[in-house]
């Protein structure tokens, strides 16, 4: 089975703005696997891609893309979402003005291109693929992984066809996967979110959220989780794409200090606190919904960034985020494993060795 | 150590309104440790209550108190929130008029029986302990647990001196136990919120929510929790005092059918969705805080229980409620322990056995 073959049964999180194709191959040649962030990548650049990692590793990677309908954009609804980003983006010199090329790249032109591509597997969120996509990918040799934050969602994905069910806990960083109910109603801890949708589903069960070091690793393992999918750990990665002030915002992270916000994207994802976060909240029912604002928010988001400035930058990290440490991928993902393993056999040993009861 | 001392890490959550003396005792005597849920107990009930458990066993149990200041009820808020019990009421045959002989027992002579009494431990949920008073139980030979759903407030328990945190995980079904922030802001799945005590406090940490099945407390076990405290694994114990509707409702439990609510108590609970929950929850913000409109909605309560109606019961359970099975506590108790085992050798053999990378 496709996740068996890995020497290491973790998968590195797709994480847009965080993880390019650099971390995705650190982490599949040291014999987890990584994931490319493929969300905002043309059909070209995504073909080219999977051209580049296939030729630099005979190792499993996978490609991540965010199911999205064709957007509409409500005229009146963008001029007010602009109004409310003009103190900000003038902050950084940036004119009221905006805009956009396109609000996001078309799903339906980056599938046709995933499709072509092959890649050895891919991994998708924000909606479902129809039975005939996955069927499309599998009869191509890609392992196909739909994103599930309640167990609905994962019969859903299994209904179609997916080779596995990635279970996204609300520990997780970044964006929720949510796609059939509110995200108020999709709020599932990992560990229970794992229980619930093993006894479920028959299809291998990928755990998410709050998998920051070995030991949760083994945890979500003796849950019965067919692997996890880490991305907070790799946030300070020598690899990853992590900005500075991001980096630093990781670093000097308070207790409990993530929370999820609608503010930055249009769409729910948990990240650090921060003035953007605070101040834009009494808007957050009326703020255009992704891709919309997510778009709108790009380049004050860049300038943040180049300005140092973590202020009004999308700190996504995931509830364990105290837990990350810099390093190189290579090595963090092996000390993660180290730390699993140990974690399991010390632990064995303690509750249920030789002559316990 | 006392937790140490236990013949299995299990100890049974106190369940208020589920958990009574013959589940405390079941699960004591089984050489887990059972929790009497004494928060409506007056002191003299409290110092009979630890009499009767000494008297049946020499296993440690413990008493679970709540820590509330004195109530001060607003009367226009009493007023309002009566009114909008009525149409319930009648549906019960009860009258309009609520006329409750007291909100609630008040904590500090709760506190001065349960120091009399010196029970073998005590937890404490709902606010924090000075450090008087956890010296002073520390003293009798009591054992004092505080639970926390945030690093913070596990930080403060260590602060003022209990000998174990328990970290209550946002799975966890009924009360939240959230003291220092507002609950939207204490939401922290188990196993990230396990990682992070872990790192913050020396003291031993016992976890709690979405533990429901075997595999999750050897998953507990492996994040280096020092035990495991599991409520809903036995609501359905033929020991707990779950009443048939409750029961009933827990059988046929859909996917991911769980919220946090007000509406029942004044304070934030899990539960399992019904039409009070839905009808009321326009209310949830004006609603009278714990203990008063738990107070207010007692006799319907336990009036919608005796007619055998879910829809007006507070149905408190946990995210994996899907995975609560009937039988003898002990019997539960002893299974969960002998899965919980067999988890941890499987995953060991699987993943870091002889000769594993």
């Amino acid at each position: 089975m496709f996740l068996q073959s890995l020497a290491m049964p973790i998968i590195q999180s797709p994480m847009l703005g965080a993880a390019g194709e650099a971390l995705t191959l650190a982490v599949s040649k040291v014999g987890g696997m990584g994931s490319l962030a493929a969300a905002s990548m043309t059909p070209a650049a995504l073909r080219a891609a999977v051209v580049k990692l296939r030729s630099e590793t005979d190792k499993p990677f996978a490609i991540n893309l965010f199911v999205l309908p064709p957007v509409k954009a409500d005229a009146a609804e963008v001029r007010d979402a602009m109004a409310r980003l003009a103190p900000w983006r003038e902050r950084y010199g940036l004119p009221a003005q905006i805009i956009p090329n396109q609000w996001a790249e078309p799903f339906e032109l980056q599938f046709a291109a995933l499709l072509e591509a092959a890649p050895p597997a891919a991994s998708f969120t924000f909606g479902i693929l129809t039975h005939e996509q996955v069927s499309a990918l599998k009869s191509r040799g890609t392992f196909v992984v739909g994103t599930a934050t309640t167990v609905a969602e994962a019969k859903a994905w299994e209904a179609v066809g997916a080779d596995a069910v990635c279970a996204q806990g609300f520990e997780a960083g970044g964006h929720r996967g949510t796609f059939l109910k509110h995200v108020g109603e999709s709020q599932i801890g990992t560990l229970a979110l794992l229980s619930t949708i093993r006894e479920a589903i028959a299809a291998p069960v990928i755990a998410a959220g709050g998998i920051t070091d070995g030991r949760a690793i083994a945890a979500a393992l003796a849950m019965g989780a067919a692997a996890v999918q880490i991305g907070t750990a790799y946030l300070l990665a020598e690899e990853a794409a992590t900005s500075a002030p991001w980096r630093r915002a990781i670093a000097e992270v308070a207790d409990d200090a993530t929370h999820l916000t609608r503010v930055f994207s249009g769409r729910y994802a948990r990240g650090i606190e921060n003035d953007f976060m605070r101040e834009m909240q009494e808007f957050s029912d009326e703020i255009p919904a992704y891709p919309i604002q997510n778009a709108l928010t790009q380049e004050m988001r860049a300038a943040a960034a180049k300005a140092g400035d973590a202020q009004a930058l999308s700190l996504w990290a995931g509830q364990s985020v105290k837990l990350a440490r810099p390093g190189a991928a290579a090595e963090i993902t092996r000390q993660l494993w180290a730390d699993a393993q140990a974690a399991l056999r010390e632990t064995t040993r303690h509750y249920a060795g030789e002559g316990s009861a």
